[in-house]
């Protein structure tokens, strides 16, 4: 029996408005009454793994060690493996095996460890088909938090076995970069896969405006240091609080402005002189 | 002074788009700061007393021994009961009278032990008319986990005079099945009130498909093992997560394409040959 | 080191649809682990500073003893000051200096100390423009529960130097009651800003009708000790569980029926004879 975890960070896409969240840490205190949860985000856009994988990676910093539970599950009740991976921080990841976890493990140290859960006395039976989070994800988090090792859960894999997902990355040609809406915030800020080591990097040097062209739209945004910087209701780019790049309006909502979302394409190049 | 209880369930209508919730999260902490409380669902439909009662039923299974505090009270501020109640397996229970505890309580070795909550220096005063949740059961709830007996809170009821709630059961008839939607998840899947025993033995086979008929629409629909039998966009049933059938879309939502709701009726027959 | 506080109250208008919330937690977590935060109300309406201050003055009734988290802020990344207060309670209130906290702070035993939150090693670096929850604010709690006093995080300030926020009085005029719409519960229910003291100062007995009105309606309206003094879908007013008096409409949503909202001016007065 190894070491005792204390906290649980907890995202998925299953909402508040039912009670899969509720039931989930029902599960997980009944099996570890110390646990203390996070709840780091429900609200993940239903089934879109790369917003859930996003979300995590970003919260990486800002998080205790923890065990960290993230369920955005499209292919549930299919064959896709159920995973534990261990970091070489020390931190567990416990979710489907489908990339949700990856970028948050490279944050942390990257993969130094990683199981394949099978069946076994720890989960809840019967096993469902459709709400693993309930019987396999959160018994096996509990049970780790309670110090029982990895490899009584499941099956040894090699890291590189785990299944990869790909988070879009900007590109750049001559003075224009090609980029894309990453995810949106309660407040229509849309934040974009760019750094402005990137734009720098196609010439667009900072404090200046830049040309977007963005769902049919085509817009002179300048770049400022908070949404302040603009007028009420007038667009304005800003590094966020990840040291990405939101396109933001000032007491207003860019992405209905724009009807963006999560995957717009961007292309930002130099203003008109 | 009884023993302690650490966990506190907490079930209401109240939504968290308001104060309510962290309000009696408040109150009940103020009392027993030792306390810990699972979120089960404050999403209940609005003054649904039913599907109140249904979520608590079903999440019994899978929470920790604990104090259970469930308020969905439409008739707040009228002459209906707050009551206490002790379940076989020395649980308690609080809530109002008026059904939405007791099929919880059964899940839980049934009554065998019930007190009407009177007014006593444990309630906060002045008591709201409205916000009983604040004012009585918060408070009463917290005291019971403090080590409070119940009956220092109100006076003994036979487990007899609480109010039961009619909670629908699906009804056999030659070949067919007369049903009911209970409730809608957050991804429109409508659970209905038959589990597998029933739709045998009105001789519909497993792994076949069914006929039903749902607000209007006559519908062919295959019985699944995941919602990933089944093409995108198309119908499917499936033993839900408490054994129950629900209705679904792979990938999509069923309610709204059936503009289906709790209380919808269905009949399931034999699939045309 | 002073001494160390274990609760946190935390009130924003981050929302629960994506991970502000969760990730101050994280931060929280990480410097006090020890620490409990009730989340009071995460639904202030976006940038409504008065909203927040009402909420958590109503709140402070019904909270234990705490550290009080409120982040309402309009102005994050200009000059606006961050600050810490000491309520006369011993109580601690962090956020922005906007008025957000000040009425909470009154009903806690006056200020008795304030401090200008400045740039230092207990904050999160880089201090996003952004992000002031995560980076000021979330540490600033944590550290004060964790015992580090107030000046070492900030600059003394008199409290007469904090900004005082304007929440409406309602005023009498003859027999009229000049008053506006503080807030909107999740059923639709409108609170205003007087009370039956203010009413009697008019002549508006009660256990009466009242005459109302408020945005283009006029009505007469039943003055009622709970919704169901009345009949289905009728208009009452009741003294809310905060004393101040709210127009409902019985298993109705009065704001949808009159098209009010916060800030909606109303006048109530004789009813018609």
């Amino acid at each position: 029996v190894g070491k005792k975890h204390e906290i649980v960070s907890f995202t998925s896409d299953y909402g508040l408005e039912d009670e899969f969240v509720g039931i989930c840490h029902g599960v997980m205190l009944r099996i570890a009454p110390h646990l203390r949860i996070i709840d780091l985000h429900h609200g993940i856009l239903r089934h879109d793994v790369r917003h859930g994988a996003i979300v995590l990676e970003q919260a990486m910093h800002f998080l205790p060690p923890a065990i960290h539970l993230a369920v955005v599950d499209p292919a549930v009740g299919s064959e896709r493996r159920a995973v534990v991976i261990e970091s070489g921080s020390g931190q567990y990841f416990v979710g489907p095996d489908n990339g949700v976890l990856l970028p948050a493990v490279a944050k942390s140290g990257g993969p130094v460890g990683a199981w394949e859960i099978i069946d076994s006395e720890y989960l809840l039976h019967p096993i469902s088909r459709t709400f693993h989070g309930r019987d396999v994800f959160s018994p096996v988090t509990a049970h780790i938090a309670g110090g029982v090792d990895p490899s009584e859960l499941g099956t040894e894999l090699s890291p590189d076995e785990l299944e990869v997902l790909e988070v879009p990355e900007a590109w750049l040609h001559d003075d224009h970069l090609h980029a894309e809406v990453l995810q949106l915030d309660r407040f229509g800020n849309l934040q974009m896969n760019f750094t402005r080591e990137q734009l720098e990097k196609v010439g667009l040097a900072a404090d200046e405006s830049v040309e977007i062209r963005l769902e049919g739209h085509r817009l002179e945004v300048p770049i400022g240091k908070s949404f302040a910087d603009v007028g009420t209701e007038e667009f304005v780019f800003v590094e966020d609080s990840y040291q990405r790049f939101s396109l933001a309006v000032n007491k207003g909502d860019a992405a209905a402005r724009l009807q963006a979302r999560a995957g717009s394409t961007i292309i930002v190049g130099p203003a008109d002189h």
